[in-house]
Parts: C-alpha cells; sequence; structure tokens
C-alpha cells in the first residue's frame, strides 16, 4: 500500500485524485493548496499547484517525500527540506473530458535510486509508459509539448472561428483533424505536409489571406514562410 | 455501373483510381495530366491536378461532364465547353499513407441536379459523409482546413526539431498529439486550451523562449499573444 497525498484541485490534482482512488493499493487524500493546515502524511505528497506557487506550497510542507507535476519546472523550485521529485505527466488534462491514464507517459525524477522506484511503483499502479526524464530534458519536452498542443489548439479555435464568421460547420473538418494527428504515426511530420505552403502555389496563398483578418492573416503568412523555409 | 475517368496521377489521383479498382459497380481508367491524346470516354471525368493546371488540362478534355477535386478553385476554373462539376475530398492525402475514405467528407458541387445526383452515386459507393457545398463555402473550408492540418503538421514538425536538436525522443509526444485531436470532439477548441499562454504564466513563457531559435521564437511569441488576446 502507498499513501499519497495531493495537494491541489485544479485539472491535474482533480484527474490525479480520482484515478489513484480507483487503485486498491493507493491510499489517496486531498487538500487545497490554499489550505494548508493539519497537512496529512503520506509516501508521497503530489504538489499540483501552478508553477509559480511551486515553491511557496513546498516551502511550508514537512512530509518526507514531495514531487511536483511541472513540466517547466526544475526539481530545485521544490523548497521543502526533505527529499524531493517530479511526477510530470506528458498529457493534457480538462476537467471535462475524461484522461486515459494507461496512455500517458510518465516522466519521473528523484533525488536518489530508491524515490525513482517509488514513483514508479506509483506510475505503474496507473499506467504503462514510464521515463527517467531530468530537469534539462524535461524542460525541452515542455517547450515541444506547447508547440504541438498549445498552439495546434489554437489553430484549431482559428479554424473553428473562420467556419463560424462564414456559417459554415467546423464539424466537417474534423475527420482531417484526426488524420493529421494520426498520419504522423507512420510519416515523419515532414513528409507528411501537404497543402499550398509546399507547393508554393501563390495564387491560393492570396485568396486565402484574403479571407481572413488581420491577426489570422499575420500567423497564416509567418507559418507559410516557415513550411517554405524548411524552418 | 458508372464509368469514371482520373486525370492525374498524384497524391489524389494515386489513391482515388485504387479505391474505384476495388468497386464492382465502378469502372475506372487512369491517365497522367501530361498525355493528353486518346482521351477515354467516361459517365465522371475527374481532373485531379494541381490548382494551377486546372483551367488548361479541362480546356483539352470533350468529356460530357467534368470535375475537379481541388478545395481552392471555383467550378469555374473548369475550361471544358461541357458540364462542370466538383469532387472535393475534405482529407490530406500522401502516397505513403493509406486513406480510409469512409470517413472522408465528400464535398460536391454541379451546376444541375441531375449531375450532382451522379457525384452523390458515386461518392456514396465509397463513402457515406456527403454534403453539398458551393464554391464560396468551400474556399472557406479550405483555407479552415490549412489552419487546422498544414499548420498544424508544421507545428508538430517544429516539435520533432526540437527534440532532435536536444536529443530527446519525439515519439513520447504521440499521445498528447492525439489526445490533443481527439479532446476536440467533446469540448471546443477555445475551451480546451491548456499551457501557459493561457495561463498568462510570463516566466515559463520567458524560459521557453531561451530553449528556441529565432524563428522558433516568432512562432511561438506571435500564437502565444494571438491565444492570449482571444483572436
Amino acid at each position: 500500500m502507498i499513501s499519497v497525498l495531493v495537494i491541489g484541485k485544479g485539472n491535474v490534482g482533480f484527474h490525479l485524485y480520482n484515478v489513484f482512488s480507483n487503485i486498491d493499493k493507493i491510499k489517496v487524500t486531498q487538500i487545497s493548496s490554499r489550505k494548508l493546515q493539519d497537512i496529512p502524511k503520506a509516501d508521497i505528497t503530489i504538489i499540483a499547484v501552478s508553477d509559480d506557487a511551486i515553491a511557496e506550497v513546498s516551502s511550508k510542507i514537512k512530509n518526507t517525500f514531495i514531487v511536483h507535476t511541472s513540466g517547466a519546472s526544475s526539481i530545485n523550485q521544490l523548497k521543502n527540506t526533505t527529499r524531493k521529485g517530479v511526477f510530470y505527466m506528458l498529457q493534457t488534462f480538462s476537467k471535462n473530458k475524461k484522461v486515459d491514464f494507461s496512455d500517458v507517459p510518465y516522466c519521473l525524477e528523484a533525488e536518489n535510486q530508491q524515490d525513482y522506484k517509488l514513483l514508479e511503483t506509483l506510475a505503474k499502479l496507473i499506467g504503462n509508459k514510464i521515463y527517467a526524464i531530468n530537469s534539462e530534458q524535461r524542460k525541452i519536452i515542455h517547450v515541444a509539448a506547447v508547440f504541438v498542443n498549445n498552439f495546434t489548439n489554437h489553430l484549431f479555435k482559428i479554424g473553428n472561428d473562420i467556419c463560424n464568421t462564414h456559417d459554415v460547420p467546423f464539424e466537417i473538418l474534423m475527420p482531417l483533424i484526426q488524420e493529421t494527428a494520426t498520419k504522423i504515426k507512420e510519416l515523419s511530420p515532414e513528409n507528411a505536409q501537404t497543402g499550398p505552403a509546399i507547393r508554393k502555389d501563390q495564387k491560393t496563398i492570396k485568396n486565402h489571406l484574403a479571407l481572413l483578418n488581420k491577426e489570422q492573416q499575420k500567423i497564416y503568412t509567418i507559418l507559410t514562410e516557415s513550411i517554405q523555409n524548411g524552418n
């Protein structure tokens, strides 16, 4: 039996508490990061708060082994005087969307081998893709994740806006969105590229720009140039 | 039995010929757009060439009913003197990647109801998502498709580049990429947004920029601002 304390009730804390609750070998409790009185003891204390709050929250906790869940923060952001680690799940979490934890890559870091093994044991109770990733590597993965997730999702939003403005159903684009994500399982993104930018089809590019608002034009232009320059 | 002539051997022509070949009720032939002698007759002649070549190729063909497959081109790009139409498949095609035609949305247009019905009959033999889309609507769908497919794929390429530069495996990002595409089946892209831009986490944004090359920084900055401005 592993005892886990989850601190924080945001997107990550919410889903983590839920998945741990369903595992017999885990005894989980959860508290808000805003109420740090009477903190329960635990084998692993998981701080799932915003990056900026990790230092302050961790400085107030005396538990023996404390980890954060942030992709962008070094292990040294933890200011507890006890042992430290990282339990970073490389996935996007929204409260209204169920997460398949068995498909999540777990990026683990700890100061010693025994703590690493403990994190690994915990991760294996809910998933199966376990990676030892140090703080430097995690930073790289995190910025790459921003490109493939946050920015990609924003392009979906722009596609949605364009459709809404002109009364065309966005749903019609769903199979294309799925296929774009699936395609790179077989082809590299470089080999998977299609469309007017890579074909240098200047007439279509000009026609497209005429349909967009100023902000959309800026993004269209910079991404088209980047594709054409092979950047 | 419907007789179909596919003109063009690029990505779209390649896959179309293959899928039609497997249907008993379709008799399909294919020729290259560079060899327009002895053109076979057909109920439907499908010109699957680059946008710029549609006018020239169509002007040389006397068959009774000619359609193109372009999302970006009006039906009037066809310069044949006989009947015209459009058979636009809203999907990304690469020769090395199999296409699931049953999942493709077919955006059809014709000058009269009888020709539209004929295109619909053809589309129903290989798929089931059929939409009547006129040339104006198709332009909008096409520019939206560039955002959700071409540009998204380019962001995958940048993510891949960042990982390669720092010797981190890109594969670790695959579940995130899949989830980002799947999530918007349940949430709107606007509600699905996560990450440092939407949280206005300036410290993380600054740290990310320090890890990127100049071109990547430009794209990171413009997309971060666009997310933050709600554009």
